[in-house]
Parts: C-alpha cells; structure tokens; sequence
C-alpha cells in the first residue's frame, strides 16, 4: 500500500477534520501518501482533489465542518457514476479509500466496490448517530452540547415567564439527540419516533403530564423536547395544536443548521482521532468494505453493508427513566 | 427615603439579575429596604412580592433569564389598574419603585405615576437596543454573541456545503442585533429596517451581491443575516423566493428565543451592575420619571417619556461600510 | 425502605447536582423522602441537613459545584467519628445514603458500614476518573472540555507567537485528563504518569520531540501537556529546565481550579442521572457496600471496596498512537 | 496611494485577525494593494511577507490569534533598524503601513518615520486596555470574557467548598482586566494597581472586608481579583501570607495566558472591523503618524505619540462602588 484518498460525505459533523487529520498523521506514519477529495463523491468524480501532508492539518483539530467540504452526490448511484469513481481511483493510482460519512454515504462505496481493485473503508461521521457498528458518531456529542447550549438558554426565558416551549431538534428518523439532549436538558418532555408515533388524535396523551407538572410540581417553565419528523405538519403545527388544546401558548423553537456546525467537544475529537488512525491501520492490515466503529471503547471492523440495519436502539434505561419521572 | 421596591417587566434580557443584584446591593448601603415584585407589574397588582436581602441576590451574577419572573401586563394600562398599583406602592409604603426592561415597560410607569406619591425610575433591559437615551440596553450584547455563536455554526455547515444561508435574528422593529451581529459575523449580506423595506419586486437588488460574491470572490459560502419583520412572509418566505429567483437552495433559520437567555456577557453585567447602582443613588438624589442610562461611558438621567421617541440610530459609519464592502 | 440520605463529598465536580436531582426525582418515583446533608460526611456528623424535595432540585442539572457544598472530613476516620455517623443515620431513621463522590470519599462509607444497620451505595463524582468499576466519573467529560478550550486559547498565542507552552492539567495520580485532553488538543506531546516519570537526567528524551517537530514539520507551535506531579519540582520546573536545554523559552500555564467548575457537559448530565437514578433503584432492591458505575453503556453495581484499585487503566489505543505521532 | 502594508505586533489579541480582514477589505474597495508583514517588525526587517486578497482573509474575523503571526522586535529599536526597515517599506513601494498593536508598538513607528517617505498609522490591539486615544482596546472585550469564564468556574468551587480564591489577571500596569473582570464575576474584593499598592505591611486592609463578609453577610466563598504585578512576590506569595494571617487557607489561580487567545467576542470583531477600515480610510484621507481609535462610539484619529500618556482612567464610577460595596 502506497497511496491513499480520503474524502467526506453527506452531512458535515463536527470532528471530521480531526478525522481527516489523524488519517493524514497515521498514514505519514506509514510512510502512504493521501490525496483529499472535495466535496465527497463529486470530488472524485471530478478529480477535483489536493494532496494532503501534515502540515495542511496543523491546527484544525478544533474546528467544525471539513476543510475538504462535503456534498451528496446523485451521479454516483447510477452505473455509470459508480465505474466512472473507480476508474478515477486507479488513474490516481489509490490503493484504498477512506470515506467519512453516514451510512448512506457507505452505500456510495458498496457501489464502487463491484468496478474498484482496491480497498474501501468507513468512518461513521454524522451527528444523527444513526449508524449501526458503533456505540458513537463523529459529531453526536457535539450535536448534543450545541443543543443543550440552546436549551439551557431557552429555559432562562421560559422560567423568566412560566411559558411551555417546544424545542425541535435534528436526527431525522432516529431520536439519539432528541433523548439524549433532553435527558441532559432536564425537558420535561420528549418526543422521538421511539416513543411511538404521535397525531393529532393523540394529543392528549401529553397533555397529562403538562397538566400534572404544573399543578403538582409547581413547575415553573415546560420544555417538550421534540425530534424533528414526530408529528404531521411538524413542530409549528404541534405547538398550535398543543396551545389549542391547553388554552395556553405553546412557543415552537426549530433549533436547525446551528446542530451541524462549531468547534467539536472533546470525546468527538478522541472519537475522530481514534477512528482515522484505527481505518488506516487496518487498511495496512487489509481491511475492505469495512468501517471503523468502536464498541465498548474498543475500536474494532463492522462490515459497511450493514451499518444500515437499524438494530441499535436508544438506551432503554434513559427512555424508561424519562417516561416513569415525566408520568409521576 | 426608607423602602423601595424593583420589578422586571417585557421580554427577559440577559443581565436583569444582576441589575437586580446592583438595586439591592446599593439599597443596602444607604439602608433602605428592597421589596422584589414577580412576574413584572402583575405582582404589583397582585401584591405578588418578596424581601430582598443581600444574601438573596449572591451569586445571581452570573444567571441569565430574571429571579423575580417577568411578563407583559395589559391590566396595568387602564385607569383602574394604574390606581391599583399605585394604592400598592402606598400600602406597601414604597418611596420609590426600579422597573427594569423596556421602552414599553417604561409607559406602566407614566401611566401609575399621575397616582402615585412616589418616585419612579427606569433601567433599560432588552436584548433589542432599541432605547433612546441610553447608548445599550442591558442585555444586547450578549444577545449579539449569542446571534454570533450560532451564525459561527451555520458559517461552518454553509461553507462545507457551499450553501447559502438566511439566518433570522430578533429586534422587533429595529436593526441594532443583525447590524451588529451581521458585522461581527462576517455576513455577506444584512438586511435590517434602517437600511429599507425589501419586497418581493425589488429581489433582485439582493441577488446582485449574491452574484458578485460568488463569481468575483469565490466565496464557498453566502451568509444573510435578516432582521425579523423585514419581508412580507417572513424569513422563510423570502428563502423560497431567492431559491426560486436564483435556482440554488437557500436555507433559513429562525434563531428566535434562544437570543433572550444564557449566561450575560461581562459587558452586560458591568452595564446592569453600573445602572442598577446609579439608579438607586439617583433615587436617593430624588430623581422621578427618569430613566438611568449610560451616554458615551457615563451614567446619565434620561426622562422616562422620551425613552420611546426613536431617535436613536445605529452607527452609521458601520452601516456605510457594510454596503460599500457587499456592493463592492 | 422509606427514607434516604445523600451527600456529595470530595472534590466537586460538574454533574453533582445533576446526580442528586436524579437521586431526588427517582426517590419520589418509589415514595422515599429523602434529605441532603451539606458539606460532605461533616454536615452528617454534625447533624446539618436539608429535606429534598423535587422542587429543590428543578433547573439545578446545569450548574456546576454542588449545592449540598461538598468538604473533606478527618473526623470520619476515627473511631468514634464513624460512630457517630452511624448514629445519626439511624437517629435520622434514615434506610440508606447515597455518597457521591471519588474513592477516596467511598473509604468513608466502608468505615460506617460496621455501624450501620442501613444500606450504603456510591457514585462516582470526581473529575479524575481514577476510580474502578466504571468507565466514566460523573466530571471527567466537563472537566477535558474545559482543559481543552484552554488549550485552544493558548494554542492562538503559541502559533502567534510560535512559542513552546506547558500546559498543566489535574488528576492526581492519573494521566486520563492530560492523555483525554492532550489528544483532543492535538498537542504536539504529552507527559503523565503512565508514560513513565520524567526527571531532570532524562530531559533529553523530551527535547528529540520538539526539534523534530520544529526542524521537520516547519510547525508554529508546540504544545506540552503535563500531568500535575510528573515533574520534581512541578510544571514551572519542568518549564525552566527546558528552556536551559533548549535556549529557547518555555512557558508554563497551571490550570488549576477551573477545571473543577462549570456548567456540565451533556456527558457528565446524563451519566449524573442515569447512575442516581441506578442508585437508588438499586438500593431499593437491596444494594449494600456498591457502587452505581456505568461499564459499556451498562449501569453496573461494583463493590466499594474495590473502587480504589487501580487497574483502571487510560485507553492503550490513544496512548500507543500518541508516541507514535509523536516520535514520528 | 496604491500599495500598503499591514503587520500586528506585541502581544497577541482576539479580532487582529477581524482587523486585518477589516483593512485588506477596505484597501480593496479603494483599489489599494496590501502586503502584509510576518511576525511584527521582524517580518519588515527581514522582508518576510505576503501579499493579502480578500480571500486570504475570508472566515478568519472569528479566528484569535493572528494569521500574520505577532512579535516583539528589539532590533527596530536601534537607528540602524529603524533605517533598514523604512529602506524595506521603499523597497517594496508601500506608500503607508498599519501598524496593530499596543503603545509599545507604537514607538517602533515613532522610530521608522524620520527614516520613511510614506504615512504610518496605528491601531490600538492589546488585551490590556492600556492605550491613550481609545475607550477600548481591540481584545479587552474577549479578555473580560474569557477572564469570567474562569472566575464563574472557580465560584462553583469556591462555593462549594466555602473557600477564599485569589485569580490573578493580567493588564500588566493596569487595572481594566481586574477591576471590568471582577466586577462583572461579582468578586468580593479587587486589588489593582489604581487602589494603591499592598505591601505586606498593609495585608490588614485587605482582612477586614473578608470577615466582615463572612460574618455579617454569611457568604459561602470569596473570591478576590488580583491584577498582576499587585504585590511583592506575586500573587500565591499573597496567597500565602493572607493564609498566614487569617489561619484558613486561601488558594491563587494564575489564569496567565489563557486570557490572550480565544475566538473574539462580538464587540472586539465589531471594533476591529470599524478600526480596520477607518485607518484606511484615513490614509487615503492623508492621516500619518495617527492611530485610529474609538471614543464615544466615534471613530478618531489621536496623535501616535501620545497613545503611550497614561492619562486614561478606569471608570471612577466602579470604582468608589466597588469599594463602597465591600467596605459595606
């Protein structure tokens, strides 16, 4: 192995450059070459790419988004896209590349795979920390911080005027920041898709623990934690239907883009370091179409065609912490 | 002068507790006695209040949002509800009475004071700078910083993508906060009431600079910071329709609340710190339907009823470079 | 089981409050009343306590320290110390006590618990992470981000000025908080008691790192962090010393306190809450002389006695990586 | 005018970046050239330059630190330096130069224009808010801010262990950092060279208010901000000898250089850009030998000379009501 490429993909999360840095810092330590595309797959698409040594990746351990930028790439998913990737990797005479991204960005590299002689690994990268074969994402404990900042905030002034807000917050289909977030934020309550679905119908049954938090508790402020895709219309609609239904105004607040960005924490900077050094050693050891996860604090190999699969769940003891504090 | 009492009145602002903290402290040197209303002038007519001792605002320093609760108050404004507060002030036997928050906020004093024997003074206290006679208001700079952070996020999302950003902040009718934020952010482009009204016909005057920037300058990533209120529809409305007018994707985010809580600033505290103080003192000087204000680095008297004239303007020498950089 | 006691004790460190509001919560979850003694195992001693009730602890999960104040205690380590606060256990007809706090803290139940007919259980609060039977203490996360924005501060000035700095972290014995803190800072080397003690014969070993760095990598600065007592003589010792070898000067910052306080990180809240919460279930099922840890995720019980071992040991992954780099 | 030059000298502070944004964006909306000079006046001696376009600054007006790098210069102090500086400034065809840094930077221009045919302009950039001419310094701001951060975590441990902290600032001769940073932290006590020395003959003085604290206020810590350079041998010899007289231990945290770096708050990147652009502005205008400056939100030219006077003062305001309130 004499030469690698490295590119990111799909949403940015905070700590990719500190993975783009420890890939470029291990594989200098043995003695590979790396090439960085931009903008994810189009870069390689395109040959739009620069060679990476150590010096471009002084000092952006501590900053949010990718100095190689990212993108989603449609052109790849055709057959023609996948075959034209793998062509330009053998032009560029890359014996292996390194994708940080999400497990939709993985399937990009099953698709090269069939047309490409070298090896393919992942790095899980995304806030949404939706990825199975790692107990964390690149990016998830940053998400989690940069949320619990604005609730925190949140909390000031709806203690200030004893007012129920409802805070979205991102992770598409799963609820890691929504739990997690609200858990840490001490939300009174939270909605995410494992919690069961929620409609129209159904308000009522958040109504209760309003009604109980306020009356009993003396609760001063209410804050539902929401994750975004839990209720039809979204968040807005639910605020409006919520403060029908309680005669009280209900503040939605979409917290949005700020989620993906800022200076990552420090378990995101450990995480991306430990996992771009670990894909590149085990590129050395002949790794291919695997990602680079870590379980249990050990980093270890989880095969990329199933960091898809949906079987890793939310921690069950927080979901039945909250739901037994929020229905007492 | 014996007994004074202090409310927080209007939106909650960053650094109210330490306001609060500076009345008390200030009180205790001249020996007078501090009652705190909750919940703004409701406790006043709800006879809703408690003591406040030194010992009760040590370490509130620090804390955003408002240890006495603060709300908007439509009963005070008729004729009975301002006799009604003004009996409370007599039977509570209060020579004078702090209101911290806003210009509106100060109108509940001129409406109680042709009732009232007392005395009456103001400090200002919103995130919205938009009080004449003071050159900030207790809270804005820490709303400018909070603004900051967030745009700082959304700088690095947008510039990973190559994106472009619309990012609402608060102000209600003026342009202090996405002035000053846009600046201090970098934005490409501010859009705020001093610097006219944008309806959907005149769109095209902002997609000039969105142009230049990103064929002249080769900018990876557009930021427009928009005053809310500035477009008819709404922020998100006005992303729809550069979206459509561009043919790229822009993206809008409300930061909404968050603005109004958090930690304050040292600036915010040293402002509260200083007008709380010298609010008392003036108190004791005999001041009445006056607001304490800070001019040029020095605590000044302002009358009460001129403090909502809109006279103010927003530095024009940073509102002149903005255009000329953008357009340029 | 009916009634319960708690105390932080120790060190303070971010997420206490946190643990005792989920220690608090859970407790009205089973019907237990529960009362908090102040300033460590003394308030228990000298019968100063609190009832808890869950309005005591509403928005306290965001704030650093503790508000039952934690202390060290000599008194307890005496015969008639432990005693006596076996005695007001059962004078308080108290069923249990929850310690939160280091292992240091949890010798002090083991020295009640011949005296005691209750149940005693620990969880781990100490920003060192130096105690067995978990993989986390409730602090360690707040306490390397806090290191690390310090770092990062100093990392401006060090590249401004291309300067060598010591960065002096906490951690007793330990080296998690300057291997966690180190990596994430990218500092250029890191120096804590697992890598081997340092003396003034082997400084040499210390300056190939640094001139490599300099004369290879055309680096601007170069960062050291330095456990506390890994030097004769401390961190401003090591400082000069490096200077004289090198004849380039060396500036040494102590963190010191900082470290202890702030407003927890997402982490630290929800590991406080989940291993309160695992407390006091588990007391109610029968605890006695355990520790609430967490090990893979999992909330585990781990005997007292044995939480002083000392065969915890930093990730051998990050440790073997970092010399790799470093020597590189 | 068509070519200038730009450098940052002395200590670093947060928003040189912002000011060096500032001046390449306005030179280039006046068609001017920049060049922009590493390392201080080293740079200039050495002819170690680069040319700056507004890309070259893009996105750093968040960055601290300096991506000109700063440094202190002995060599331009003597004639033959200041002529060989000025023979480069001809060299190069620069028709002026901006000079960021503090008063002491100053005068490496007062001793360059004998020498020099072209104008040469200051702007005031230093942490230490010590500059004739300006109401601030760029960098304060974020000093203030970052000093607070420190003090607020610091209080969590204080208060929970009811300790006496000493944090020593900096601000080198002066008291802005110690007396803005300790009455923002709400600091019981504040020792900076404008209240008068302390000699050890006097530590009396400073022992009064902390009982009177302790005793009538029952404060569970007190903290007391001490600006560098307040007391013979430093401030843990301070903390040391009040531990000696009042028979419980006070600690010291140096918060050292921590205090030069970080991201720059708003007002620091709001001043710089305004400075930035108004010391091109006034170039063009023909300004020489001036710094550019900010009094009453008014932007100024002040004559280079006199920026070292030390006729400024800290607000007398806070002052007498910081001493008033502890004496209380």
């Amino acid at each position: 192995m004499k030469r690698i490429g490295v590119l990111t993909s799909g949403g940015d999360a905070p700590g990719m450059n500190a993975c783009i840095r420890a890939v470029v810092l291990t594989a200098a330590a043995y003695n590979l070459d790396v090439v960085g595309f931009h903008h994810g797959y189009n870069g390689l698409l395109d040959e739009d790419y620069q060679t990476l040594l150590p010096q471009h990746v002084q000092h952006i351990i501590q900053h949010g988004g990718t100095i190689l930028k990212s993108a989603r790439c449609k052109a790849l998913y055709t057959d023609a896209g996948a075959v034209q990737a793998a062509q330009v990797l053998h032009k560029l005479q890359l014996d292996a590349l390194v994708i940080i991204g999400g497990d939709g960005s993985f399937r990009g590299a099953l698709a090269i795979a069939p047309h490409y002689h070298g090896q393919l690994i992942g790095v899980p990268g995304t806030i949404d920390n939706d990825v199975d074969g790692t107990d964390f994402t690149i990016g998830f404990a940053t998400a989690i911080d940069t949320a619990l900042d604005a609730i925190d905030k949140i909390r000031d002034t709806a203690d200030a005027f004893e007012r129920i807000f409802l805070v979205e917050l991102m992770g598409r289909h799963s609820g890691y920041i929504a739990l997690s977030a609200g858990i840490a934020a001490g939300a009174e309550q939270i909605i995410c898709p494992e919690f069961g679905p929620v409609s129209k119908a159904q308000l009522t049954k958040l109504l209760a623990p309003i009604q109980h938090a306020q009356l009993l508790r003396g609760k001063s402020s209410y804050i539902m934690v929401v994750a975004e895709n839990s209720y039809p219309g979204g968040t807005i609609a639910l605020a409006e239907d919520l403060s029908a239904e309680l005669g009280t105004e209900c503040r939605a607040c979409i917290l949005g883009h700020i989620q993906r960005g800022g200076k990552p924490v420090g378990a995101d900077r450990i995480l991306a370091t430990k996992l771009g050094a670990y894909a590149v050693e085990q590129l050395v050891n002949g790794a291919h179409l695997m990602m680079a996860g870590e379980l249990n604090q050990q980093a270890v190999l989880y095969p990329l065609a199933q960091t898809g699969e949906r079987t890793k769940q939310i921690d069950p003891y927080l979901v039945r912490w909250q739901q037994q504090i929020a229905s007492d």
